[in-house]
């Protein structure tokens, strides 16, 4: 169960929500909450928050005497940056003895008040989306351990999702696994991770590599996929991450009622087996042996039956397993890796 | 001829060599000479360089009053690093009225009495592995021009200087054409461009784009390559830059010698009609026309016997012209071209 990346956010948390206007602003949080409630101590609210994560509400200090370790910026206002409504708390946390952690565009660490608060206390301000360790060049050197890598026909299709339930059917099958991320959800969720986006170029499959480093040999490393080697604005991120990540098997995830790529108006969706070849084309540079598992397929815009007949399509057409973890459970697709 | 990218370095150069100790320290330098002499006024040597690029050697008044505008740092010394015994002429030359350029990957910019002479004179320090722009999302739109994209079965086997063999050729003949740098010595001699593999990974695409941007239907940008699809370091890096250009054409650069991929002593080279396809196809996704001209060998490690035999077989095998461009000129993919 080593850490994956160098950045290493201390838990437990207390999760700030602030003055969220309504339950999508705290949807960070709410990832964090649902997929590690063991770490997530109580939520921290002001009179006017709208978010409620049914989590026991408490104060900084409650915080502490829970063993809050870290103060999780789970909340995005408009724009997503710090509020200056914040400020003074987040200062009087950073007094009390927590870190803060934020998966925001910008800083905390470029909040004055914070950088000050932080250096005369001696505790660390986590920006998950702005790496700060110094990578290696990939040296494409295969590792001992297993390695999942879920891709994508597109962007915001699932991966992220996958992964963890994966790393959740998997533990609960008693296999040794672990979520790794790559976005800053994942990155809060977990308490480790690199934004691989948010690599230099060079070093995308170097980082990916420090991600999932040597492991046991029966160890999964569940990596969580980004963009899609069919997305025009991000496939280069997806190739190094595939690279780097070196996967024995790759889950394909898919949103099948998009009408087109993710801020791409003029691109058309993949069609999903050429997608699935493609992936594993490139995978095998550096792990010849690499096979897909099957589909995930994200149908919460579908009604039950029309969802069903969705999977039993895509069943048919690709010849592997196509599950909705959201609604089947991903337990097909462990029957199929282990 | 609108410029690629925001970096913009004034020309006429004064080439700076230093204590260069052998003419390969100063390759830099002697590519700016070699393919653009008409941006070169002079050199300018310390009494223990042992380089020499055969142009007059000045003064850096005299390279003012020739009309010089940057001094460019064309020499590495032993880890590429800024010379200390360097800094009191750079200084001066700053005082003077020169901009700096560097390609160097520590920065001029972070030499403090560099950064306050130029902060003194108001002049420009130009760091041209390190992009200071900032670049938006690739968006995969269609932009008027032609463009060409020089791509590889490995690094270092000769993009650059193919790309600027056919600027040159297609300018001979009357064709609009402009060479588009992605790399440190290639922005030194076009005098602008990106440094691709440092840009944030989720901006490559993005970066490439800007880097050729919307022309006359009848102009080719001649984009500089890095990497390859099939280097399990920088692969990334190549898809980005492969979607971002948008190329028309793509021209297969190749060493046929090398014994592994750079680096990477595991790695076989891969076959090149496969890795034509593979390039084709990822291409394919930003600009479905896209075809292969040819190829370009670099033959330098073999005789000309052996030379002329390795093309014939590699132009009998792909069944397009294939060229090394040092001994044959690049006529032949230009006909195919044009």
């Amino acid at each position: 169960m080593s850490a994956g990346g160098n950045m290493r956010i201390e838990q437990p948390y207390l999760l700030f929500l602030g003055d969220a206007p309504d339950q999508l602003a705290a949807k960070t949080a709410q990832g964090v909450k649902d997929w590690r409630p063991e770490t997530c101590v109580g939520q921290l609210r002001f009179t006017d928050c709208n978010a409620d994560l049914g989590l026991s509400d408490m104060s900084l200090s409650e915080g502490l005497e829970k063993g809050a370790k870290t103060l999780v910026v789970g909340v995005a206002n408009r724009g997503g940056v710090i509020s200056e409504a914040w400020t003074e708390v987040l200062v009087k946390a950073l007094d009390l003895g927590f870190d803060l952690a934020s998966g925001l565009h910008n800083k905390l660490a470029d909040v004055p008040a914070l950088a000050a608060a932080a250096e005369r206390n001696g505790r660390q301000l986590f920006d998950v989306r702005h790496p700060t360790e110094t990578f290696s060049i990939g040296d494409g050197k295969k590792r001992p351990g297993k390695r999942l890598l879920t891709v994508g026909t597109d962007c915001s299709c699932g991966k992220m999702y996958t992964s963890l339930a994966l790393e959740r059917e998997m533990r609960a099958r008693g296999i040794k696994a672990d979520f790794r991320a790559t976005g800053q959800t994942g990155i809060l969720i977990a308490g480790a991770g690199v934004s691989i986006d948010a690599v230099v170029a060079d070093f995308i499959s170097g980082a990916s590599e420090s991600l999932s480093p040597a492991n046991d040999a029966d160890h999964w490393d569940l990596v969580e996929g980004q963009g899609s080697l069919f997305h025009a604005s991000f496939a280069g991120v997806s190739l190094g991450l595939l690279h780097g990540s070196q996967p024995d098997v790759i889950v394909m995830c898919h949103e099948p009622t998009r009408e087109h790529m993710r801020g791409l108006p003029v691109y058309a969706l993949p069609e999903i087996q050429p997608c699935i070849e493609t992936n594993l084309a490139a995978a095998r540079l550096t792990n010849p042996e690499v096979v897909c598992a099957g589909l995930s397929v994200n149908t919460s815009r579908l009604d039950p039956e029309a969802a069903k007949a969705c999977l039993a399509e895509l069943e048919d057409k690709i010849g592997l397993p196509a599950v909705d973890p959201m609604r089947d459970g991903v337990g097909r697709l462990v029957d199929k890796i282990a």
